[in-house]
């Protein structure tokens, strides 16, 4: 389990920048499971962070200072700033952040990583048809509820899990869903046989763990699984692995998943998308702000406990 | 673990044919690891066999009475014809054995059900290309050594596990294997890594348990796993999941399986090619025969414990 003894704050002085380089005053650190990932040792599709470094993150900011005459002063940009309060960077890999599509916010959540996650992960991943039904695990995360309200726009039938009453009300009431379930109270099998009584034809998951197995059960035939995540199990050395994956032949089906750096090129078209949907009222998207970069420690644990509720974001 | 005490052997009188219906006198029964799953209680894709039942087996025999004109007397038929040395049928999902394509036995093995699950799964689902590298778990079974040699055809590096020395070296001395790994004395994952150094783009599982962990942490990009079994877990309840299933995500590939079934009408083609590698002498196969159906039970544990080398097969 990740705790606030794995960090140390420091203080240094910002340095001047060099021919290429800009400054950004970072307004918001992002706060996502990957992190969690970030923190092993070794290398998975990203090297891990190592002792003594900054801490990778996505954030946002403003630029304050440029040498850079592609990033100008007063631009805003999202990418791997680290959780810091200024970065230095020479602006590769940077997104810059059209407040017009949203606010700054936004860019870090709905149409940024965790957006983008949902989006190509959905669509190029799962390959919805409508009609079919869609169960998404962790589904009042950021990306699970965007998924289901893509999933609801392509015409399918969603249900998604969540850890509270308040946040199945939020996935029924605001978010469109067709049914929720709360994995904490109620028997997820039973409840999949009721609301998915033709099995699941695209599983997201963000979860892992026993409900990865649950799901596995349900599928329908030629089902789509689509490896997100695994809150459940990150903090776990070794992870569960699901017993039931022979459920995928039987089905048909596959199990994929998604990284979505392999989209990076595509991000602007479903930038555009997104932000159209959440202009026209077609789509929500839901914050949870903490304040002050020396809350970063007890922040992030919150994404393993569920205590945020909303893209959980701190405000530098 | 199946045991002997799971069979009784009992003798009837053989019945007057009704319209329609053949008599088979059995030749062989064939010996798959699929029947341990048919013997489990309630329905994957098919049925399980229940208490008191003849048990359901792939058998070959020759038509000694006939009222189905489809079927003439002398004809040669194979099929879910049960263990049993006579088996009356309607001619329902019996394929004819063309003698001129091989011997009998082919037709339960390398021209047989096996056979066509190495040959689908492998191409349909795993699609191999040339230069890519192949690796098989239980390699020396009747799937597995056909999944290698047909894999060498299309041009591949090809990688076994087996659980002998001598089962290793037919491998690579007959079956034209680039490496056999005996998993009885041998670190599979530093194996893999001399042996597949730039990773394994499809893998073809009969195996599972802890040995479909270390491959997959030994996935090239894009790689395909094909599910085709889990011999070392049909006995284990729950199965052993792989807790290295995240590993799918990293390499951008996925995970399928093959029901055979599925490609029942492609099959004379497909022994057609096999028949002809065959006989061409690109391709060999091994034949294990157990004497006399009051050793059946005895013969079925035999799939589990390894000490069958080739296709089992029980000569009535």
């Amino acid at each position: 389990m990740v705790k606030e003894s794995d960090f140390n704050i420091s203080e240094d002085e910002v340095r001047e920048l060099e021919e290429g380089e800009i400054l950004v005053a970072i307004k918001f650190l992002s706060l996502d499971p990957a992190l969690r990932g970030w923190m092993n040792e070794g290398t998975t599709y990203i090297k891990g962070v190592e002792i003594g470094a900054v801490m990778r993150c996505f954030a946002a900011g403003e630029i304050i200072q440029s040498k850079n005459s592609n990033h100008p002063v007063g631009g805003h940009v999202s990418g791997l700033l680290g959780a810091q309060s200024y970065s230095i960077s020479d602006g590769q890999g940077l997104a810059n952040c059209d407040l017009e599509k949203g606010p700054l916010t936004w860019h870090l959540g709905v149409l940024g990583m965790p957006g983008m996650t949902a989006y190509f992960g959905l669509l190029e991943k799962g390959k919805p048809q409508a009609g079919e039904t869609v169960f998404i695990s962790g589904a009042a995360g950021i990306v699970g509820s965007t998924v289901g309200q893509i999933a609801k726009i392509k015409g399918c039938m969603v249900r998604g899990t969540a850890g509270s009453a308040e946040k199945g009300k939020y996935l029924t009431e605001e978010c469109g869903f067709d049914a929720a379930i709360n994995y904490k109270e109620e028997d997820v099998s039973a409840a999949l046989s009721k609301h998915a009584p033709n099995g699941v034809h695209v599983f997201y998951d963000n979860v892992g763990g026993p409900l990865l197995d649950t799901a596995l059960m349900h599928l329908g035939r030629g089902a789509r699984v689509v490896i997100c995540g695994a809150i459940s199990q990150y903090n776990n050395k070794p992870m569960y692995g699901p017993s039931n994956y022979m459920k995928i032949v039987t089905a048909r089906g596959h199990i994929n998943g998604i990284i979505v750096f392999d989209y990076i090129k595509e991000y602007p078209k479903a930038i555009n998308e997104i932000s159209t949907w959440l202009n026209e009222g077609k789509m929500k998207t839901k914050e949870h702000k903490v304040n002050g970069i020396d809350n970063f420690p007890e922040a992030i644990t919150m994404l393993f406990t569920g205590k945020n509720f909303g893209k959980l974001l701190l405000e530098v």
